[in-house]
């Protein structure tokens, strides 16, 4: 069995404005977001919308180094949740104000 | 003299919240914008903090895109104002959360 490496964490101190509104300016990656605000947290399989692997774990990295999305092992499987109580201390009102925009739907 | 050509500008219906984030994941363009909302319109050279014109030019050209920024020439310089309207219009209360926060002043 493989042992997984933990993943890196910015703490909320260390979020920076303007690597926020970049992860959330990929629809990818709005998407994913949107989604982790409706559960409690999903595994890459449920988020990756049947993408290629490759292209959606570089997504999660931009996500998590954004410190929007934080993951765990779970066994052999990552699970993600989103980091809205961090999110919230470090820019209030900041991911209700984006998530409540109405976009068109990703096809 | 030169006659220069009229900027393009999207209409507030083609405005696409992605793209709003990304101009804004930039720290000289959240800068300018930032410059904007304080006053009424400002030149590119009240704007540009000493930085090269092509530098300058790239980022203007980005905001105008996104729908953030209106330019228009005055004479032989360009005019710049915040599009507030159209965009708290199209996405409401999503400016005002994204300026709002607390950034480390850029350098």
């Amino acid at each position: 069995m493989v042992l997984m490496r933990p993943f890196k964490h910015p703490a909320a101190s260390e979020f920076a404005l303007e690597r926020v509104l970049y992860a959330l300016s990929d629809s990818i990656r709005l998407e994913i977001v949107r989604h982790l605000a409706r559960v409690d947290a999903a595994s890459c399989g449920e988020l990756d919308g049947g993408r290629p692997k490759s292209t959606v774990s570089h997504h999660f990295k931009v996500l998590r180094e954004a410190g929007l999305v934080y993951t765990e092992n779970s066994g052999t499987i990552h699970m993600n949740s989103l980091r809205r109580t961090d999110m919230e201390s470090r820019f209030p009102g900041l991911l209700a104000a984006i998530l409540s925009q109405q976009t068109p739907s990703a096809s």
